[in-house]
């Protein structure tokens, strides 16, 4: 049902480009079309314009395009011959369209499709609505204006590219609007850098993040919880270094796999050795590094470690893409009949981290298993994937969890189960994965004794939880907009004074916190109460604890929450077990 | 007075490599002489001989020795003119002496200085004892045989080097003997494999260790401690990445610095990076990263990372000297004014973090100054030099450290204390050290804003406690032969079954135990219970907790601690407490 949906509101935002190419081609006579697809929110189209936009144009093509919607004009779907088309296109001078149907021509193509309505025709394969009219109801709205080199490449000459955001209601068209809106108050890049959790140097180089104080204590506290949850389930941690021998990823096929964005480390020693951009390949020397028997199976490793990819520049933006991508990664080697019950238990690692964080009500799960139409593309015998898709199947439904099937789209190496998760503004975010593996164990030849003393492989189950630690900040910082939960937030309390009298008394407060491991800052400067509570709110402070001379008479403070404007005044111990108790059922 | 004692006892080692050589010349008169230094705990002299040496011929040449001593050769020294020496040694075919004379001249010296010994007669700079008598009261002995290419070029020819070890006394001789084979007993990469806490991977690389789960637990438990013990002080955790521009590095002077220990981390995009040898650019990065105010001041980073350097594969070994190292490292941005409370803070840091390990009983420490005679070799202000010197002599005398005054031993950008402690079998080891550093913040044009609202440099004081985690590690388990305490020890408690009976109760002992944050290990195989304690004693397993019908039936554990026969038995919540007060104690 949902992908009909999805179709449907995809024919409007592509219909409505035709509508803006119309209403240019009414405004700029001369206007060389480019193309205009729709897009994830709307559509956009490309042109050569005699003139540069400005942003008052905007108003003035939706109102015409308002016009010809309302004026009910057809769209018509015909066929010409490819060749006839070139030359129609190349004589009206749309050298762009001529280019298009050239290519066109040259892969095979004999016929290609129109769409008309009214005086404009546009080389498209469509579909499209039957009638502008149809466009009356929907939500659209141009957007801005934006400079596009033609066919995406710098050789070629740069375009004007108008878009538009369209839904199928124009409530919804507000409701994405005002997402739009919370989006970017609660970018990430904006909040880190209000309250000082990472930062860039161009001396470091881009996508490279330093982690300030309060941002490595995000880090941490994450760290923590997800290892704790594992330690529970029989986790080990592990460490290992992020240089190898090339060797060590050419054998694991990641030298390959990643091509140009493998790091290179030269040194003056024969050896040329990689950055790791995974960790699967040293874990694996780990468990390679003893004798194994069936006895000791499974075997569970974690790490959380950086892992380096060479992404491009433009690619990088503030934590979403970045070179140093601190991962919480983890291996499972084990039988394969064990290969379920750690299934299960993985499902209960996730379940147990994202229900504490408040994520797990509204989540999907897809089981992305091998296309049989193109088993040449993978890793492995037809026993084995159906053995490994069977248990995934049946973990599902032992679950309920209900898992998608989606064809073709398992790794390489094995099947898996993909968690999709949706967060405040309700994006969907895909972190935590499962993944089976029997080709690596063979490549590094990993085994284990059997009970009859002979060697076998064992089966990996790769595992991430949390994922990259940049991209969860990134979604947890969006997600709360910078207002973490106390057991999360880097300041968790702040001390502020009424007058001078009540700063000795706050320096007590605030020493009682630190030594009951509350992160707590002081602020006792001489500036109005006022000033100081609106910096602590700037801050994101879950707890404002003010101290004037009633408080200090009182041994207590006055105790306000972020967002509450309600004061309630308590003993500093009873502070410190109210605040603890509260991080603890938070972890 | 140490100098002096030091120096009797390199002139006994000395003289004994020429009294070995006379012993040598003795049973093969064709051989030829290379050089004889005293070395660290005795001597060696290398020669060309018509055969290779066997392990048998060490006492024969053992016994020519002491004939030679007891005989009471005298030691003559002359000088002779460089060149007839030349012609002499070139003579009498002694090619090796020929070669290094050959070379003096070259270097402009006129004289050279002879030792004469009965007819043994050898180019020596001395200084020696007058005559073998006085070497008769020594402890010494003739060690090992091993290759050693002429000069240490591999494109020389390979000598024979025989070793021997000699102190002042044979009882001096005996305690040295009697650590060596405890050291041998306690090396840290022969107890690393036994516990099974690091290991290495040709396919990963030399040098490059990969920590297993016991040895993760080492790493996690130091790193809290020390960052729990710097937390106090007001130090916050920051996480910098690996790798940056070398613009960073050039910046800083470690890329001229480390030259080919450099390690270039190569690219598609224009930029090169390298990975980082040391911490302290990326942290001032995080300092530049904000406007600052006088009023921030000091800021206190930590960061427990690693760090790349390229050493020779041929000085790597275990643990001790590593490519991918683990650094406890730190730096605090202050005021001078503020550089002395900083480090007597630090001083605090590096007692209360010994003293948890035992190890703050026996230690000295130094001051390391610059050598006014060579002031240009520093970088800085003669003002700040002796500012900065003159807090760290105050800082000795007001806190009674006795610091040995080291001139010439200073950093290149600022006088140190350096700390010198005594491991269990009494070898120094120096690791902490506080740096103070005026050159850094003014390269990278670290700024604060005064009380004027100008801006100014902070100092920089570089700081490492706990300094490498590795060789942190080699040092800890040699000290501690790896028994570690039950703090740190990577299995705390080893559950031992006495008959199947006792499965399910020692089952249930063990979850409680783990749901208490103890680290315990399950033996319920089907084996001999001495088998099993056997086992966790080779484990060295502080505690074993050993269950079978009678404890079942009392709900007990019969406690047994490592090395200790008496056998206590206690209600499991009883020792659950007993062993977290330990813990908690130790900590």
């Amino acid at each position: 049902m949902e992908k009909i949906k999805v179709n449907k509101v995809d024919v409007i935002r592509h219909s409505l480009s035709h509508v803006l190419a119309m209403a240019v081609i009414d405004m700029f006579p001369e206007a060389k079309l480019g193309i205009g697809p729709a897009t994830e929110d709307g559509f956009y189209y490309d042109f050569d314009l005699p003139r540069t936009l400005i942003p008052e144009d905007l108003p003035i093509l939706e109102a015409k395009m308002r016009e010809i919607i309302k004026s009910g004009v057809g769209f018509k779907k015909y066929e010409e011959d490819a060749k006839k088309a070139y030359k129609k296109e190349e004589k009206r001078g749309a050298n762009y369209k001529t280019e298009l149907i050239g290519d066109l021509i040259k892969e095979g193509t004999k016929k290609v499709t129109y769409y008309q309505s009214g005086d404009f025709l546009d080389l498209c394969a469509g579909p499209h609505v039957k009638n502008t009219k149809e466009l009356s109801g929907v939500g659209f709205k141009l957007s801005k204006i934006a400079g596009a080199y033609w066919r995406g490449s710098e050789k070629n000459k740069m375009l004007q590219r108008i878009y538009g955001i369209a839904f199928l209601t124009p409530k919804e068209l507000r409701g994405y609007e005002k997402m739009l809106e919370e989006a970017e108050k609660r970018d990430h890049r904006k909040i880190g850098q209000e309250l000082d959790l990472f930062t860039f140097s161009d001396l470091v180089g881009p996508g490279l993040p330093l982690f300030t104080p309060r941002g490595t204590i995000l880090i941490d506290e994450l760290q923590k919880k997800i290892e704790g949850i594992c330690k529970k389930y029989g986790y080990e941690k592990v460490i290992t270094p992020h240089i190898a021998k090339e060797i060590l990823f050419e054998k694991s096929g990641h030298k390959q796999k990643f091509g140009k964005e493998l790091f290179r480390v030269i040194s003056e020693t024969k050896e040329d050795y990689a950055l790791k951009p995974v960790q699967c390949p040293h874990q694996t020397q780990i468990y390679a590094s003893r004798v194994r028997s069936y006895r000791d199976l499974p075997i569970r490793y974690m790490e959380s470690n950086k892992q380096y990819r060479n992404e491009q520049s433009g690619e990088i933006s503030g934590l979403s893409r970045v070179i140093a991508i601190t991962v919480e990664d983890g291996h499972v080697f084990c039988r394969m009949e064990q290969v379920k019950k750690e299934v299960k238990m993985l499902v209960k690692i996730v379940k147990d981290f994202y229900k504490s964080l408040g994520l797990w009500d509204d989540f999907w799960i897809s089981l992305s298993t091998h296309d049989p139409e193109q088993f040449e593309n993978y890793i492995g015998t037809k026993e084995d994937w159906k053995k490994a898709e069977t248990i995934l199947k049946e973990v599902s439904n032992e679950m309920n969890l209900g898992a998608k099937v989606c064809k073709g789209e398992a790794a390489l190496y094995g099947p898996k189960l993909d968690f999709m998760f949706k967060d405040a503004m309700g994006r969907e975010i895909q972190i935590p994965t499962i993944q089976l593996d029997f080709a690596t164990p063979q490549r590094f030849e990993l085994t284990y004794i059997n009970e009859k003393g002979e060697k076998e492989n064992p089966v990996m189950v790769h595992r991430a939880i949390l994922g990259s630690y940049e991209r969860f900040l990134v979604m947890l910082i969006e997600h709360y907009a910078g207002e973490f939960p106390v057991w999360l937030a880097p300041v968790q309390a702040s001390v502020i004074t009424v007058g001078a009298s009540a700063k000795k008394f706050a320096k007590e407060v605030y020493n009682t916190l630190k030594e009951n491991n509350i992160r707590a800052e002081l602020r006792d400067e001489n500036e109005t109460v006022g000033k100081k509570i609106r910096e602590a709110e700037l801050g994101k402070v879950p707890y404002m604890l003010v101290v004037g001379d009633k408080e200090v008479k009182a041994k207590a403070v006055a105790v306000r929450k972020l967002h509450d404007k309600k004061i309630e005044t308590v003993k500093i111990n009873k502070f410190v077990d109210l605040i603890t108790k509260e991080v603890s059922n938070e972890n």
